[in-house]
């Protein structure tokens, strides 16, 4: 009778519970196809853009209010009472949610307010300032965003250490300096090397075809093949093109993504559209238990990007899938590669060349972009360098890493629009990305072939294994926990270093 | 200082209203956005569409709540007795909002919410009673919405004279059944005996270039050039496709239009496009005194239908339009026109054939097919006929107006999807449109020639003429005041019946 009793109560919760999230849902369902519509097919002139802000800005402060509320903190605690009758999934939800709730109830909505405005100011400013190379006119938003972050970050702390090892674990869940400090010098000591090896290679990559011109329409149409191919599910989702390539969950079963189509670039379409594709297959093969609920995501940024990154390199830019490919873009792009041979485009497709923007950052090249971010916005947090002083500081560090040095701040620290997002701590989950997909990859190795699958034509197996050791659970496990529960160790940038130089050294002939 | 204060308590009034209304119009923009995302580019699978059904479903009643709330009943009660002070704007604001309230009031919420789901249902038992031509699946539902809308009208009722006089006056304030009645009679009069002579006809009409095959992309670039051409300004919308066309107004300045493509009836893009890009002007050109106010939009359907009608028909399908874009479309597409003339094209666009389809009807006989409709759901509301009798009642005027009788339900009297959304009384306005954009080109021509702005290639005055005359006023004139505002006198149909004779005389050699 008390089982009952206290059954119909747990009921009564969960069904409140569900009310409540009824309004997320419908918010973030609309937010995220506005967002959506806003990078593919709105107009961009500069009163549709205030109306849109508007809108916006207004589910902002109705979603801030919604979930911190009292009641809906009542609710979380009576959840809380009852954590014993929870499901598992359940008893995860709400522990996240008790952190969400607790970090907004520190909030001052009028500063909360205030900030959004001052990050739709900035992105604005920051592009301007971009276009014109003047960072003098962004370093005050710049300044205040990160006075914000760190008046924000002292009030709702709850992890040890400096107040930057908050913003690591608010992406990645267990994530501190002390790890990422690690964590970059192994990449560090193995990667700046064979750089260096790399540019005294005396092996010449010959790159000119990959500047002749394929049709927009034929290149959208061959993005949708390939996306197939992937194992990206079209019906549940579809592809637009954009400025920058993204995906969005709109809902459990509308899972879009975008490419970017050049006429004179067409390997940019096909790697962004590769890309975005590994982050649509994880969030198209999430398990019902958590798909439509809070833990309906990618584990985290970093597990994300792996899949991301597995489906970009370790599948596309992959010897095999040349192979398997190339006989068939020969087919359907006859002109552009008669004088082409399955080698040429393969050395192409995996040039390395330092350059100053990350987003066009080489397989080799793209985590030592990441490492001159991350040492800095640490120092930024810390106080201990001056937002006057980032322009010399980013100098400096691709100097050191990368061998060049930029000559105008535009292509050197105003290239990122994430500050002035204040995403401050995220960038750090695209290295971690990039050596999570090749640790995963050795793991996959155990149970099938990469090389025997891609060569069948066939990439199921490859989304099957992912979806039992990782989709299925969304954000059921920290990244790091899921990471050894598949793995069976903590994160090992060595096979990540191993795997660069393998490719690499017979690319390069080192 | 009595002044000064009444100034104070009217801008207080004033500027709670627009508290009211920023929630209205962040509502507006989001649904709006996703209705348009549901019909370019969201995925069509089933659960899919139930989550947005979902949304959908949240912001329906939340507007339903937000808008028929004791707050705002009594703001506008307040807003009434400071109407002297307000701007005439405000004031037809005010008196629309309380027509609208006062309505809503009548309505029980459970009601209202149970109408909305029965609608969902019935547009997919619609799609499948069309696919599988069965009326009999589909009769109760048509039955249970043809009795709520009695119920809701019969509550709300504020205009003398039978049922359907409300719902007619719902789309086109100040319309009656006597009205109607005495405009379809003067249709009929000149039509049928005209379609009847155009049947008799030795002109034999060349059609079989109207199938050849036009690219997509190619065919979606012309269409954007023939926006342009036209007025529409893409800067302030866009243009995609989808599987009806229709214009969007997401926000004051962005207003979108679509297009359907067929690789092999290129036509019907020009027409789709010229059509919507009519309503997309009206749009785009509102005085910044009622845009992005509750008046910035069209002034009725019938108004609004008589630009895509004038812009489609009247400039599109004229004799002048063809001669001055046929040469571009033949440089354009030259495999498909090297062999035909100008001539035989002007006839192909003009053709007149009898079909079941009222969305691919010509010029001529688009009326005759509303005229059936007006008829029947006449007696529907009135309960004269009965649904099941429809199919059979269907036929018979199809017969008696166009001289064809439709083999199934599914080319009949189930090819519509208004009844199954609940829109009875929307269907006159086709017509009236039709009529009003020839009454309004007859005072058009009192100061601009027609043939000669289009010879001159620059539309410009017509956009500025009609701007001028109608497009600034929004929603201030209730739509049959405007066109006397504007031509100087009541709705008459006889300069559209003249048109129609004398265009269509001289295509057939009557």
């Amino acid at each position: 009778m008390a089982k009952k009793l206290a059954n119909t109560h747990v009921e009564s919760l969960l069904k409140a519970f569900e009310i409540h999230q009824q309004k997320n849902r419908a918010m973030s369902y609309v937010t995220n196809v506005a967002s959506f519509d806003a990078q593919t097919v709105a107009p961009k002139n500069k009163d549709a853009v205030n109306e849109r802000a508007e809108a916006m800005g207004y589910f902002a402060l109705e979603d801030f209010k919604h979930n911190n509320s009292e009641n809906y903190d009542k609710l979380l605690t009576d959840l809380e009472a009852a954590y014993d009758d929870l499901s598992p999934e359940m008893q995860r939800i709400v522990y996240l949610e008790r952190k969400n709730i607790e970090k907004l109830k520190k909030i001052d909505p009028k500063d909360y307010q205030d900030y959004a405005i001052l990050l739709s100011q900035a992105q604005v400013a920051w592009e301007n300032a971009k276009a014109a190379n003047d960072f003098a006119a962004y370093a005050p938003f710049l300044e205040r965003i990160l006075t914000y972050t760190r008046k924000f970050t002292q009030l709702t702390k709850t992890v040890n250490g400096p107040l930057y090892n908050q913003l690591l674990d608010d992406y990645e869940e267990g994530s501190t300096i002390e790890k990422l400090d690690q964590f970059f010098a192994s990449l560090k000591d193995r990667i700046v090397p064979l750089l260096k090896k790399i540019q005294q290679s005396k092996v010449n990559i010959r790159n000119d075809f990959m500047s002749r011109s394929f049709p927009k329409h034929e290149q959208l149409a061959y993005a949708k093949d390939l996306l197939t191919f992937l194992g990206y599910d079209l019906d549940r989702g579809a592809l637009s093109e954009s400025v920058h390539p993204f995906t969005s969950e709109i809902s459990p079963n509308d899972v879009r993504v975008t490419t970017r189509i050049y006429e004179n670039n067409f390997v940019s379409n096909i790697y962004s559209t590769a890309h975005e594709g590994g982050h649509g297959i994880y969030e198209q093969n999430l398990d019902k238990k958590v798909k439509g609920t809070l833990l309906g995501h990618g584990a985290a940024m970093s597990i994300h990007e792996s899949q991301s990154r597995f489906y970009e390199n370790v599948i596309s830019r992959s010897k095999t899938f040349t192979h398997v490919v190339f006989p068939d873009l020969k087919k359907k792009f006859p002109n552009q590669f008669k004088d082409v041979t399955e080698k040429e485009f393969y050395q192409a497709i995996n040039e390395v060349q330092t350059s100053f923007i990350r987003v066009e950052a080489d397989e080799l090249t793209y985590s030592l972009h990441i490492m001159v971010r991350y040492e800095l916005e640490k120092q930024l947090i810390a106080g201990t360098l001056k937002v006057n002083d980032l322009p010399q500081a980013w100098n400096q560090l691709y100097t050191e890493y990368l061998g060049i040095t930029p000559k105008t701040n535009a292509e050197g620290c105003l290239q990122d629009v994430h500050w002035s997002g204040g995403a401050f701590g995220y960038f750090p989950s695209y290295a971690l990305g990039n050596a999570i997909s090749i640790q995963l990859l050795k793991t996959m190795e155990k149970d099938l072939s990469l090389e025997e699958t891609i060569n069948r034509k066939n990439l199921t197996p490859i989304r099957e294994w992912f979806a039992e050791k990782i989709y299925r659970f969304g954000k059921f496990y920290p990244p790091f926990v899921l990471l050894k529960k598949v793995t069976k160790e903590d994160l090992n940038p060595t096979y990540y270093c191993d795997y660069l130089e393998t490719k690499f050294s017979e690319i390069y002939d080192l």
